[in-house]
């Protein structure tokens, strides 16, 4: 079991004990999970590249960009615009209320507002960076430095349970509660003209399936 | 005459000319046209809004923003990159051996990088908003408090010449350059699949086309 001792763990903060149970309540598991293994490969990923907790990021951050990115999806987010800046305002509001400053949430605001951005997040700072990349390896994307003990230790913590499609559902049912939420050339309104009518695969879907951890 | 006096001139600062310059001999005549309507469309809802140049944005700034916006269209751009994102580091370029300090090359880098981005361009910022909110107008987009007199002077000055179709043309062949170009869920992505392999009209366009400036 040592090659899966590099697993981090989550931390252990009442507000990121908190931040989990918030998306839980928010979110449907495989969505939930999701975020959770998006944050331990986002770690993994910024101990994999050299880049240094405090000095280059703050990890706690980036555990809130991470665990809260997808708060877009859930029932409880506005329905108003886009689902990941509709998740940005959320993730915002639950750190403001819970003493975050203003400029720490606005960098985990940009992370999550960024995640669907390729070529943009990763060009506006570390947690960006890390949240967008942390997000692509739990879709199959740049993963090769994972071992597969290591893979399997975080999917056996946190079960994949057919995550692109479950996400994609929710991002197709966001799109369908306001005019705003899923414009030409989004991806949820990519995503949603892929689905069409007969709830077809989409390429993001496709792409997950044929990465090593599936769907 | 009278309402057309409140179409804003351009800046006249010999790094204001250079710029011009500079686009003119990057980008196609379409596109360099286009991207001036911008600015004066962004200045005139700045006024329009009631954003005051220097309190709430710097009126320099968002010139650099709006001219240099579709550099990443140019042949002389790197091709190894989404356009916008190429565009932006041209213009950061630009700025920076002009002379200009790096956290006001940042936010025209991030308006350039934003422009096509629905929704979250407008929440970064003024100089964002402004950038993005000056370019979708003169797609025809929220044009309304533009009087039909500052219409015709603005594209009297700067010809559209099928602007849409033309800057597309463009966007499609900048795609084909390199393999992280044109990603699925990304605007450049999904213009290369709807023009398909027979040149057929875009969403962009026809919208563009049913609008009050025309393509």
């Amino acid at each position: 079991m040592a090659a899966t001792s590099s697993v981090p763990a989550l931390p252990a903060t009442p507000l990121a004990v908190r931040a989990v149970e918030y998306v839980r309540a928010c979110e449907t598991e495989p969505v939930a999970n999701h975020s959770i293994r998006s944050y331990l490969f986002a770690t993994m990923l910024a101990g994999h590249e050299g880049l240094r907790p405090a000095a280059d990021f703050d990890p706690g951050l980036l555990f809130f960009a991470c665990v809260l990115h997808d708060l877009g999806t859930s029932p409880l987010a506005s329905g108003t615009k886009r689902f990941e800046v509709d998740g940005a305002d959320m993730a915002a509001a639950f750190l403001t209320d819970n003493g975050i400053g203003a400029s720490a949430v606005d960098l985990v605001w940009e992370a999550i507002a960024l995640h669907t951005s390729p070529g943009i997040a990763e060009r506006r700072g570390a947690l960006a960076y890390l949240t967008r990349v942390g997000v692509g390896i739990d879709f199959g994307r740049g993963a090769e430095f994972i071992t597969d003990a290591e893979g399997q230790a975080i999917h056996a913590g946190y079960p994949r349970l057919r995550m692109a499609g479950a996400l994609i559902d929710e991002i197709v049912r966001h799109a369908a509660r306001g005019p705003l939420n899923a414009l030409p050339y989004t991806i949820a309104g990519e995503l949603v003209r892929e689905r069409g009518t007969d709830g077809r695969r989409t390429i993001l879907e496709m792409a997950a399936r044929a990465s090593r951890w599936g769907e």
